[in-house]
């Protein structure tokens, strides 16, 4: 994983403009913001802390400003609108078509929501205010150009030469019928090639149109599944509302990414690098909580066995193992199991076997994992027995964690609940507790007389 | 996080099968297996459990056999492909195009290789066969159509015309001079609009293209910073070679986010969700090795400390909960460090502030958190000293955890190692190391007369 020209090129932006803001000039930060793409000012603005953000915002045009603010997300776009003034607001978003209208004006206060909408006077927009962004209704482009199925290729053809502004990104055309009704899609190499007097409805393909409420993840998958570039979004009448292309679907597949990485630690994605302190610690704290909670119930059982461990110190210096290597083995079959759930490979059908595959591994490096154990512990301590005990805890932790890396997760998901949030708490109470029960409950039956 | 509709499909499938070939209903599972999409049978295949997986294999039609392995990846296909005889192998592949053979005919058996070679007789095949899977060139397609930059629109939509098919997802061309060497793209909307006596090289846009060695982060990157579907891959001479398009991104932006989730367990996603138990076990406990070397680490820090436990046993009781915080504490922090590394967004300029902050937001949970730590260790043991230190190595844990947090994958980074794969368990080294180490420490110190 070397460094890439991409990274060297981003590393590079940062490094000038916070050099021209230290050394106070603005002139030659302006001069180095000229020239970047919005994504990469974009991508500038969330890398800097607060301070020199707002600096580098007062800074940029506002023609730019629309452009980058709807790259950005979450918080830091927010909290660039909170710095913007009113007027700035309206002047960047003067430029943007409707998607990236209906993207922002949600964020904007009030009173400037209202002026955008009015100015714009476009019903569509208020509509699409209103659709639950977890859908492809959310998603969709509203500007959509469709043809009627009856015409021949000639006719559209022309009728697109009449166009003055086709999306660049337009790889098929949606067909429709006489009532606006979705119809199929045609490609734009088909209309190119084909014959110009035959009549679409003979040359369109009939693919799947999406619902307006499609879930995300399913959108995804159908783009992915079928290998299109784009798809008709249709309402219950049938009728087409917008369209999701394959750049909507990048999006949906990296935002679920980063929701499944930053959520197993208690994170959220819509969060600034460079939140505020306070903010940042209140945060993480409830995470902090939930953990405290598991790790007061492994001492407590730890406690249970206090009289054991008086008579036995080793005890303590070893407990650690069990329940850490029973932690690892757990979360290498959690890690499967949520992946697994995600890419709809595990199912109830499959789930038993897949369950009985883990077991059988956790039998199997617990058994190989607890000799090498044993034999460690028992010469490091000089007791043979000690150690035995600790290579069957680990044995019976290792089963247990496969267990409960198969079953946690399926739980969870049954229950609605996200397992990459929930399922790793669990999984470490699950393994904290067994780890030092079976140890310490071993050695009181065998080694305390 | 509810069921989705796919989810259900690919449920109700895979229960299908399961059923059909546990009641040896083979004519059955044929006829649930005709209609399903090639996608649809791969993720069937690599949801079975190996002995099913192999019946299925068996009556999948031979034409529809290379559609499904080009979609399947690492060890399902290469297991699938070692079942097929040869015929099969050859029938399979003998409808594809350049691009999914050279996907395919690597894993290959030789002979049947050579065969393959033999027949399509395209010496680009073998030059696909030489390039880097990790670069642009291992990903691009190698069927292009360039367009020269002199003609006029009417000549180029003429020339088009003549093809009997082009490729579907075709949403721009690429523009070549007489040599063949790069000039830039023009999109199919673009031709489509343009009055026809125009020149292409009058329309066409200057975009960069990509150079056969980039990598593929890299790729992603451009293609969504600049906002394009696709991009002509050229060699030294700017000589056009292929064309990745943004499919080919999805691609690369899915097997990252994956690569991500499960190096961190140590896993790796060419892996086969249901290979032999040995195998699994085996790869397995590699890491468990890893493991073992850090909890052992911790347990010899422990072991320093065992006077003092044989005095106070509480010690053994509570010391979990430090060592547990403050893993806690650093992976959020650590997986905010990763994900900025991946996002570009964190880099040597911003380090220091990031830390800063970090270290902060550690000291201030740390404080909040002793104090509630200390005072519900200091109830359940009635006493109070020991309860402060507990919160006074909390404190020390949780900062130690945010530095290890943000230095470890900002180190590893440098050093060229992923700090996907070995972050995690150089944190928990660390964050167990001092967790121990610092509560220990402080009790010997400051407990024991």
């Amino acid at each position: 994983m070397s460094e890439s020209i991409a990274q060297e090129q981003s590393d590079l932006n940062l490094e000038h403009i916070m050099n021209d803001l230290d050394s106070n000039a603005l002139y030659d930060a302006r001069g180095h913001l000229h020239g970047l793409l919005p994504a990469e000012i974009a991508l500038l603005l969330s890398s800097l802390p607060i301070d020199y953000r707002n600096q580098v915002w007062s800074i940029i045009a506002p023609e730019m400003m629309g452009a980058v603010l709807v790259i950005l997300q979450g918080e830091v776009r927010t909290g660039l609108i909170e710095q913007a003034t009113a007027q700035n607001l309206i002047d960047a978003t003067s430029d943007l078509d409707i998607n990236d209208l209906a993207i922002l004006v949600g964020d904007f206060p009030a009173v400037v929501r209202d002026k955008v909408l009015e100015r714009k006077g476009d019903s569509r927009l208020e509509t699409a205010l209103s659709y639950d962004g977890r859908t492809a209704a959310g998603v969709m482009d509203l500007n959509v150009l469709t043809i009627k199925a009856d015409l021949t290729v000639d006719a559209v053809l022309q009728y697109l030469r009449g166009q003055s502004k086709i999306a660049a990104n337009m790889d098929s055309l949606i067909v429709v019928d006489e009532h606006d009704k979705y119809r199929g899609m045609i490609s734009v190499s088909t209309l190119l090639i084909s014959d110009t007097h035959l009549v679409i409805s003979t040359l369109m393909e009939l693919e799947k149109a999406i619902s307006l409420n499609m879930a995300l993840p399913d959108v995804a998958l159908l783009f992915e599944q079928r290998e299109i570039l784009s798809a008709a979004v249709v309402d219950e009448e049938n009728v087409v509302k917008g369209r999701v292309s394959i750049d909507d679907v990048l999006d949906i597949v990296r935002d679920e990414a980063e929701h499944v990485v930053l959520s197993s630690a208690g994170l959220d994605e819509e969060h600034d690098l460079f939140s505020p302190v306070l903010v940042s610690a209140r945060r993480r704290a409830v995470w902090l909580a939930v953990n405290l909670f598991t790790a007061f119930l492994a001492s407590w059982v730890i406690g249970l066995f206090e009289a054991t461990i008086e008579q036995i110190v080793a005890l303590a210096v070893l407990m650690p193992i069990v329940a850490s290597m029973g932690g690892i083995a757990g979360s290498q079959t959690l890690t499967l199991v949520i992946r697994g759930l995600a890419l709809h490979q595990i199912s109830s059908s499959n789930a038993m076997k897949f369950l009985a595959k883990e077991v059988s591994i956790g039998l199997v490096n617990g058994t190989v994992w607890s000799i090498v154990v044993a034999s460690l512990a028992g010469m490091w301590f000089s007791n043979i027995p000690l150690g035995m005990m600790l290579g069957g805890a680990m044995i019976i932790n290792l089963c247990c964690a496969s267990f409960a890396g198969v079953l946690i997760p399926l739980f969870l998901q049954k229950k609605g609940i996200d397992p990459a949030l929930a399922g790793g708490v669990l999984l470490t109470t699950v393994t904290d507790v067994i780890g030092f029960m079976s140890f310490l409950g071993l050695a009181t039956i065998f080694l305390i007389n």
